[in-house]
C-alpha cells in the first residue's frame, strides 16, 4: 500500500481552484501506488486522480514524469494525462507536497494474468517504446545494474538472517552480472516497473497503464524482461513459456526485436530478478513504523532469480 | 484509516455477478471508516461502495445495521442504501467476509466544521431519530454506561503511564456517572457515532451520513451529547457555545427537547466524552501491529472530560 498524507476539504478545495474544472464535490484517499498518496476527486467535470508525491520521489524529476505522461498521451500509449492547472502547469503543491491531477482511467489489475492480458501487455509495452522515442526529456535509471551493489552493500549482513548464505550468493550474482550486462542494446524510454499492479484491463482489453515514477533511460529489452518476470512465473518458481512467447511475439508485432536482444532476454530477466529482490530486501530490512506502506516479500524474487540462474531452462528458443 | 482486506478483480467480478449493476469496470480500496473495509467500485450502472465487514464487527449485527439502512432511506434521513443482490438480500460473502454494496453518495467532511455545519448537523440528527422511530429492529449498545466499567478493567494499570492518577480520575468518574447516569429520558434508534467524518456536505448542505456500525437503541439525547463533543469543541479544550446552540436549535426545530433532556445534556456529554476517551485508551493500550488501522489520541477526550466536569462552565443555559 501506498505512503498516505491526509489532505482536509478545505486545503483541496483550495487546490481544485486553482484548476478549471468547476468545484470539488467528492475526494476519496484510494489504496494504490507504492510510492505517492493517490486520491480519487470528484468535481462537477467528472472524476480524476490527485497524487501527492512522498518523499522517496525526488523533486526534480517529477517534471520528467510528468511531460512525458503528457506527451504519450497525445500518441496511441493508454495512459492518465496530467491535468494542467490555471497557469498551464502541470504541478502544483499541497500538504507541503508536490501535486498533481490526472485524467481518471477505468480498468482494473489483473491478480493473476492469463495469455491473453500477457499479448496485450506486449503490445502495450512496444507502443509505448516507440510513442516515446521521441520524447526528449532524459532520466537516468537509479537502480540500474551499476547502482545494485552500493545498494546490496546498505543491506550490510542482513541477507544472511533471512537465508543462510544468501550474501555469498547476491556477491556472485552482481560480479556475473556486471561481467556480462550487455553494452550495445537499443536504448530509450522504459516504464521499468510495469507490474501487473500497474495496468488496467476492462476483460481482456488494456484500458490504460499507470505509475510512471520509476521511468527512465535504459536498455528497452530490460523493460521487456521485466514484465515476463512479474507477469510470467507460475508460483514465482517456473516460467510460463506459453505466456512469455505470447508477451514476446504480440510486442515484436509493433516493434520487432534484434536477434542481439532476443539473446540478451535471458541475462536481462536474471538483472531484473536482482533489481526487484535487492529494492526488497532493502524495504525489508530498513522496513520502519511507516503504517501506511506494504513491504514486499523479497522472497518472490530470490526464487524467479534461482530459476533464472539455471539458464538451460529457459534457453533453446523456448520461450523466444 | 479503514482495516484492510484486499481482493482480487476476479473475485469481485464474480460477487457483482450476483447484482443486477452490469459488470465491472473500476474497483479502488478507499481510507473510509474505521471498522472496515471499503471500496470504490464502477460498474456499468455507476458508483457504488463495497464494505466488506471486518472482525470487529459483529456478524449477527449486520441485517440490523443493512435494514435500519434501507429503512432511513426510503425517509428522509440521507444515507447510502444498500443495494440488494439477485436474491433480493441485502449482503453476501467476500473474501470469507461478510460485503454488502451501497449507492455512492457525494460529498466530503469538514475537518473544521463551522455553525453552519453544526447546524445542518442538527437538522440531519433530528430527521434521523424521527425516520427511525418506527424501525422494527432493536441493537443493544455495547458501549453504555454499564459497559464502562468492565473496557476500563480491560485497560489494567496502563492509564497511569499516560498519565499520572489517571486510573483514580476514570474511576472516580464511573462512579459519578453510573449513578447520576438518567433513566426516563425518550429512547430510540442512535447513531452513536456521528463524528464529522461521517457527515458528508457539499459546501454547507449534508448530502448524507454514513458508518451506521455503532448505531444502537439508546437515549437519544445521548446521541446528541456525543455530536456536540465531537462538532463544537474549539482546540479540544473549550466548547463553542455559538456551534452548540446551533446544533440544538436546528434540532429542536425537527423534534423539539424535553425539559428533562436540556437538563440531562451536560451529563450525558461527560458521559460520551468518557466513553470515547476510554474506547480510545483500550485501542492505544492494545494496538496490534495492524498496518491499516489509525489509533486515535484519546488524549483529546481527556481534555474534553475535564472541561465538562466543570460543569459551571456549561450550565446557565449558556449553550441550550
Amino acid at each position: 500500500m501506498a505512503v498516505y498524507t491526509q489532505i482536509s476539504t478545505e486545503s483541496l478545495e483550495d487546490f481544485i481552484k486553482g484548476y478549471d474544472i468547476g468545484p470539488l464535490i467528492s475526494h476519496k484517499a484510494i489504496v494504490e501506488g507504492v510510492e505517492n498518496t493517490n486520491y480519487f476527486v470528484r468535481t462537477q467535470n467528472g472524476p480524476c486522480i490527485l497524487t501527492l508525491y512522498e518523499k522517496r520521489v525526488d523533486p526534480e524529476d517529477i517534471p520528467f514524469f510528468l511531460s512525458l505522461m503528457a506527451h504519450l498521451a497525445q500518441k496511441e500509449t493508454l495512459c492518465p494525462f496530467p491535468i494542467p492547472n490555471r497557469q498551464g502547469e502541470l504541478s502544483g503543491t499541497l500538504a507541503n507536497r508536490p501535486a498533481a491531477l490526472f485524467s481518471f482511467l477505468d480498468g482494473m489489475s489483473v491478480c493473476v494474468p492469463q495469455t491473453e492480458h500477457c499479448a496485450a501487455l506486449g503490445r502495450l509495452l512496444a507502443r509505448f517504446h516507440n510513442d516515446a522515442a521521441d520524447f526528449e526529456g532524459k532520466r537516468r535509471n537509479t537502480l540500474s545494474v551499476q547502482d545494485w551493489p552500493s545498494l546490496f552493500r546498505k543491506c550490510g549482513s542482513n541477507p544472511n538472517q533471512i537465508c543462510s548464505n544468501l550474501s555469498d550468493e547476491i556477491n556472485h550474482e552482481l560480479v556475473y552480472l556486471k561481467q556480462q550486462w550487455p553494452q550495445d542494446l537499443p536504448v530509450g524510454i522504459i516504464h521499468a516497473d510495469l507490474f501487473p499492479d500497474n495496468v488496467f484491463f476492462i476483460g481482456k482489453n488494456i484500458v490504460g497503464l499507470i505509475d510512471f515514477c520509476f521511468a527512465c533511460n535504459d536498455i528497452l529489452a530490460y523493460d521487456i524482461a521485466i514484465c515476463i518476470n512479474a507477469w510470467c512465473f507460475e508460483n514465482n518458481e517456473t516460467l510460463n513459456f506459453e505466456k512469455s512467447r505470447s508477451l514476446l511475439e504480440a510486442y515484436a508485432q509493433i516493434r520487432p526485436l534484434g536477434a542481439d536482444e532476443k539473446r540478451a532476454l535471458p541475462l536481462l530477466m536474471r538483472g531484473a530478478a536482482l533489481r526487484f529482490m535487492l529494492t526488497r530486501l532493502f524495504d525489508w530490512i530498513h522496513k520502519t513504523d511507516n503504517v501506511y506502506v506494504t513491504h514486499k516479500d523479497p522472497d518472490e524474487y530470490l526464487k524467479k532469480l534461482r530459476f533464472l540462474r539455471n539458464t538451460d531452462k529457459i534457453h533453446n528458443n523456448r520461450f523466444i
